[in-house]
């Protein structure tokens, strides 16, 4: 398994990207390319005992900033280590490439100048895997195409379907449609579109599924169009943390609370840690023709070992070749 | 001050309904028609000393319940306390209607059957008013018209700013548009074609406004497309319940858990009290010809009353009057 990772990735680059290659080198064995600035990625490696380790930096001249614009950097920084991790995989010499970067910039260099999609895609999606009640939700698009397309919405259906199935290890993995109630008068014209499209097709389809479905795991695929998911994501953290802010503001308002508070601080971490996106490592872009993934720049070392980890495991589930022959299958069908 | 009451709304009706009549009209003295089933309004008003009381039993023969489509309860029930009652505020007898009842069913009946649009609304909306950052906001539409067109939108906008200002007594209220960003690629064609009118008018119209601002006050009244509305606040809710179940599951985890929990007790029904969307007892259904009052079937007796007297408050200002006068301004205007 050789798994280009983007050294340059995370917000403290390249400290926990290089530490995260260095543990997934030593636990998984991994080939890993370390693409980026080569003095400061063998600078960071300095700290590390890592004589037998098969770690390998590849140089890249230009970093692609949190803050760059994704329409611009495909052009503006052909250099970058995103550019030069993805050509790795394109040219075969890497199985996948991962990164901590700015995922605007990962999905508009991999869609338009490195990987470039896999025939039949219409538009790549950018996907979350959420922890929902005690398994994995993968869900997509969570921003790249705002407005979408029902034919789009169906192939981020069946992507997610394959990813979940091959990479997660989901048994028969259901699709639900973002929505806000099954009755009359619920959804809108694209939502009523793609759902009489879904129904044609032999996806394990499931229909609606409304908010309180999602959080209680009524579908393992949950598919909605890059504005709605993102906007979907965003919600959900910002009740989460306007709770969580709540709940600390009044636990201060009396010395009561405050020893309840103290007592519940070990309660509150596991809260934390089942309500944390974090745990998994990254979520895969998919519809291009390689896999990404892609994890979040306040990533640790152990959270970029997981999504290497997360990449090898697509890899080994031959991810990108099922979703070119599914795409097939339901373009038939119709 | 005359409100028509649905006394038939809530899911445990006529209880709460009369009891927050009895309520408001010792309170306030407001003259409060309970329109509904007279034999049971009378057998519930039995239990109160109202003999000094201005209210007054209004007899309608059928009833809207709670999983009535509203598709179709405009025509088939048109004895509903719904229909007399708002129809008495149609007919100047009456200077508001409130209802704990189907929000579905009362849009419908409000724009379709009784009172009818207010002259140049395109489409009514459902609100939403929610405590955020200590004071009020609020939401529309919340699912009335789920494919929207820019124009609705922006009309949603002064007819927020109306009743904030006018009822809910803020000054110089601001609009947002609720999206998932304000950088490049964000929102959909939707949002920038709406953001594009919102600026070339003179409302106090102060952009995109994401989740995360939303909860933290960026705006006071909060625009978007019934779809989007109703999926944001069905999140925010889903996103709340989540984290409390999991919060009281973790709780009862270990015994020190249990000591913590007991003793944070009453701080938890502090952060209720505070997230919770009851206190303020209704929102308006605006763009309809009267004023109309939603709350929740789930209200008691005191949500009815705050639920009435919103209504008065709406009447006191002129909410009707100056929503038609501040659509003639942004028409000239454009």
């Amino acid at each position: 398994m050789r798994i280009a990772l983007d050294a340059m990735g995370s917000d403290t680059c390249p400290v926990p990207d290089v530490g995260g290659a260095v543990l997934a080198a030593g636990e998984y064995g991994y080939h890993i390319y370390l693409v980026g600035n080569e003095l400061q990625i063998k600078a960071e490696l300095q700290k590390y005992d890592r004589a037998t380790l098969p770690l390998e930096v590849v140089h890249a001249e230009q970093v692609i900033l949190p803050t760059d614009k994704p329409g611009t950097v495909g052009k503006s920084k052909v250099g970058s280590s995103m550019h030069v991790g993805m050509n790795l995989v394109r040219d075969g010499k890497a199985d996948a490439f991962v990164t901590m970067g700015n995922t605007g910039a990962a999905h508009a260099i991999a869609t338009l100048f490195t990987l470039k999609r896999i025939p039949g895609v219409k538009r790549p999606a950018l996907s979350g895997i959420y922890p929902v009640a005690g398994q994995h939700v993968v869900m997509l698009d969570l921003g790249a195409n705002a407005d979408s397309k029902p034919e789009w919405l169906v192939q981020f259906g069946l992507m997610g379907t394959v990813y979940a199935r091959n990479a997660l290890g989901l048994h028969n993995p259901r699709i639900g449609l973002l929505s806000n109630g099954e009755e009359e008068g619920k959804g809108n014209q694209l939502i009523r579109n793609t759902d009489a499209l879904f129904r044609q097709l032999s996806l394990n389809y499931v229909g609606n599924v409304e908010p309180k479905d999602v959080v209680r795991g009524a579908a393992d695929i949950i598919v909605a169009d890059g504005f709605l998911g993102n906007i979907f994501v965003k919600t959900f953290e910002a009740s989460v943390s306007l709770l969580a802010n709540t709940i600390r503001e009044e636990i201060k308002a009396d010395p009561v609370s405050m020893i309840g508070g103290l007592l519940l601080k070990p309660t509150f971490q596991r809260v934390r840690k089942r309500t944390d996106t974090f745990e998994v490592g990254g979520a895969p872009l998919l519809g291009v023709n390689g896999v990404v993934i892609i994890g979040h720049g306040r990533s640790n070392a152990v959270a970029v070992k997981n999504a290497i980890r997360q990449a090898a495991r697509a890899v080994e589930g031959d991810v990108i070749n099922a979703i070119r022959i599914g795409l097939q299958e339901i373009q038939q069908v119709r």
